[in-house]
């Protein structure tokens, strides 16, 4: 009989972003099987009420939970920060991981003056998430959080190098920092972002940390559910990848192979309706 | 008693973009009322697949068809795309206008040469309306079309103007011109291009036209319901709008004055289910 530790680790987000945490994850917890959920149908969550991206974040863990999974993962900022309470309470004994509370406790680790710049879509800075996990931390803690919608959307193009992207992470970053100099580290909070990483380096200085939360995050599961997670199995091979999509699974497979950093075959996004 | 001459027209995207065409509108038909939905709690339609498109196109003119609407205006290329003749059959007796048709036709009267670059979202181009319709006028048009995604996100940011626009209308458009240098009519293919037109005309050229859907599908409207629409009041008086969004009304105020070109106060933004 299988017991739960074969079962996958369900991950979901709003769209392909998501893919950067499974990445992160696959890397820790090679062996580990997983069933990801895109919700593509409702993208993007990062500009809708926080109370909209709660229920479909319930809908999205329901049917995850549905098909089997001994853990849950919600690879996508704006939805951890309006719904990882809520689904750790619902969801329970499954353990519910956010990737709010990762990124922060790596930013405050890595911040020697405690002077933080986060970069997230505009649901999530409105939320004040990442701002009440560096506080619960280090209440001395100066934050500031700067919405960079854009960068989203240039990850899905795939314009994530050169001169334009460049432009606009200066754009975005430059002024804040002229303002903060003293911020030491810059958090991608938002699961897009880490697509982006070089162009994002350039304008935050060779000095300057950046903190990953899909990288972070996956250290977090990995740190809390490593063994079990990898499911038991010997370390050579490598666990299944179950894709899930509410819309437009060609698109998600063409768009999402670039964030997870694999092909991902047409066929096998499954179309599911929350 | 009220009769359906006093009604006000029904207008809806999935969001912010289709104020260019109701601004368009109130600039020819100032004494008409206006009742526009934006559905964004769902946006964007533009990378969503037809039949999706086609259901949240239904769902959004049932609602202003309840509230009663003498005319529906679909102020968007991806739902014109996808739903357009299922809504004119639906909606009957009511008329509904897209915005593709008087493009194409405004983009056929344009052109000499009948060689026609089409900019719009990928589910537009995917949708291959504006190549129909083009053809349906003109079987011997040479139609190239281009899906610029990237145009929604730096016209919803704001960043309209200046060289990163510019950098990125040229990014898509310059290939394009370099492989077909006939092209002497570019489409503005979808709602919130027009915001950018400054930026797309630098990368288009000085000898090339820019059709703006939004203004010729205003100029459809009047054309064929001109008399009517305007309301039989006095053309002093300007008629009234109310604003309907599925989410986000805030968010739908501040971004929205920019796309209509008057400030929108976030009271009067009326928040619906669909």
């Amino acid at each position: 009989m299988a017991s739960s530790r074969d079962l996958p680790i369900g991950v979901f987000d709003s769209g392909v972003g998501g893919l950067t945490v499974l990445r992160a994850l696959r890397e820790r917890l090679p062996a580990a099987s997983f069933t990801y959920l895109g919700d593509t149908a409702r993208l993007p969550y990062g500009t809708k009420s926080p109370g909209t991206v709660r229920r479909y974040a319930e809908q999205a863990a329901g049917v995850l939970i549905d098909r089997g999974v001994q853990a849950l993962v919600i690879a996508c900022n704006t939805a951890s920060s309006a719904a990882v309470e809520h689904l750790q309470r619902r969801c329970a004994p499954i353990p519910v991981f956010g990737v709010i509370e990762p990124g922060a406790a790596a930013a405050v680790a890595a911040s020697k003056r405690q002077e933080i710049l986060v970069l997230a879509t505009e649901g999530t800075v409105q939320g004040g998430a990442y701002e009440r996990a560096i506080r619960a931390l280090r209440p001395d803690a100066a934050v500031v959080s700067l919405p960079c919608p854009l960068f989203v959307a240039f990850a899905e193009e795939g314009w994530a190098d050169g001169p334009i992207a460049e432009a606009v992470a200066r754009r975005y970053i430059g002024p804040v920092l002229a303002e903060h100099p003293g911020i030491d580290t810059v958090v991608l909070g938002c699961t897009h972002f880490p697509v982006l990483r070089g162009a994002i380096s350039v304008a935050a200085g060779p000095t300057r940390h950046l903190v990953d939360s899909a990288a972070t995050t996956a250290s977090e599961v990995f740190r809390r559910f490593g063994e079990t997670l990898s499911g038991g199995i010997s370390g050579d091979s490598r666990g299944e990848i179950r894709f899930l999509a509410t819309d437009a699974p060609q698109r998600f497979a063409r768009v999402g192979s670039v964030f997870l950093g694999e092909a991902i075959a047409p066929a096998a996004v499954e179309l599911v309706d929350l």
